[in-house]
């Protein structure tokens, strides 16, 4: 998706945010602000906003001098989900329809992000599970279930730290031996990198691969070869969060985006309120 | 007040929703953006918010090539205060004490703003005014009374267009002959100016000067020396709004703020909440 006028002034606000969750040096903040105004102020709009996502998350690991800082966060974002685990498998079980519940929960998984806002604390995370399985869903949960019953090779894009842990909910309800689990193939804010595969236990249930890239989402000419292959092989693709349904929702793969919609600019064009549960189809084929 | 961090991103937001409230052409929106951004990336944060405001607004009208692009949005603002100075009158006259109410309502009349928030509709308005006499208040209004009793020349800034019309309730409840009422000197956003104060019979109350300057406060360098002569000779400065105080806070006059705390910034330097009404002091003599 292009960068659309709105998503500008959030891009500075997200860079202030980020900075300072990265570092309490008013000096860097106000340094990687200067620097992100000055790209933003003449960034191309038919880029999509990951684009420069990448580029201000590039300024803080430079301007922080720390190649991964907000390591610390991810962590406990993680240790946070393996405890709730298995309070959100047995829901699942519980439920009627365990796989739309599983779908349900890996959406709210969502919810842990720290690039769109850093005020989601655990009351929050919280309620968002305790929500997820009777709220409204603006999406076709059927039609996700015939694209996974017919796919022979499903590529499934990871998203946050944390989050992953939800995706394991729904991994394991996903054809054995069909799904490859994709990570970003470095640090950017709080998404999960292979690091965090590891951690949370993913690569037990499914391949794993990193896409090669540092950008909050996946942008195919940055991804490396093997991940290419992968996605072109791929007969269907689960994304997971904005950044990825930013960067591919102009893809004529067949793309089933599964994401919490943080902005007005995303809930428009998936024809939602900020806050809604989505999973959004790509124009396909 | 110098320009903190959080002013950033705010100033970014600022702008778009502006310009996108002076015209529809969405060339001038993203032009707009950025040259502010541009100028933004290089401020100077020892000066003032308001000094970048005036900077920006600068830029809307020359692009609009509107030399008041919110004209209309001024006078339907007046013409709304107006409907309501009747019923507003009735309140003061019903209450115990009609200077506190009438120093509420004027705080009240601060709500209808253009600069801070263009979210600011009718019911926000109608709400703001039946909660202004019973909410708590940040300040002291006998502080604010006994300053009024012996201060021989007030000087009154104004604010906002349909504010200036909650002014009059005030105005009217100060010691008749002693009270000089300031509007801006030149069109910006949506802030009075003397053909405001004409219009809505402010000019029937209090001579009325303009401070020979289009910042969205009162930056005293850029002010006419009429005006400067005034704002020397007066024993109390009343300022509406947070323009006046983030370009007037760190002043050694006698000063009392009248204002809606519209941002964390101010409401923190404020000592009270986003939304608050506030009476704040300047540190004097």
């Amino acid at each position: 998706m292009k960068t659309a006028h709105d998503c500008i002034p959030c891009l500075i606000r997200q860079t202030l945010n980020a900075v300072r969750l990265a570092t309490p040096d008013e000096k860097v903040h106000i340094s990687v602000l200067r620097e992100a105004l000055q790209a933003v102020s003449v960034m191309d709009l038919n880029l999509c906003p990951p684009l420069m996502g990448q580029h201000i998350h590039r300024l803080i690991r430079e301007q922080t001098g720390s190649p991964d800082p907000y390591k610390s966060i991810k962590d406990m974002c993680n240790r946070y989900a393996l405890a709730l685990f298995p309070e959100l498998e047995a829901m699942i079980r519980a439920s009627a329809d365990p796989f739309e519940a599983a779908v349900r929960l890996a959406i709210a998984g969502n919810i842990i992000d720290f690039g769109a806002n850093i005020e989601v604390d655990q009351a929050v995370i919280r309620d968002t599970i305790a929500a997820s399985l009777s709220e409204p869903l603006n999406g076709d949960v059927p039609a996700l279930a015939d694209a996974v019953r017919s796919a022979g090779k499903i590529l499934y894009l990871g998203d946050n730290t944390g989050e992953i842990v939800f995706d394991r909910l729904l991994i394991v309800r996903l054809p054995a031996g069909r799904v490859t689990f994709a990570v970003r193939g470095g640090p950017v804010i709080n998404d999960a990198t292979m690091e965090d595969a590891i951690a949370t236990g993913m690569t037990d249930l499914a391949p794993v691969i990193a896409n090669g890239s540092d950008a909050p989402g996946t942008i195919l000419d940055q991804c490396s070869d093997a991940f290419k292959q992968a996605f072109d092989a791929a007969d269907l693709i689960i994304a997971k969060g904005q950044g990825n349904y930013e960067t591919l929702s102009g893809n004529r793969k067949r793309i089933f985006f599964l994401l919490k919609a943080k902005c007005p600019v995303v809930a428009g064009q998936t024809g939602c309120r900020v806050g809604d549960s989505v999973i959004a189809q790509s124009s396909w084929p």
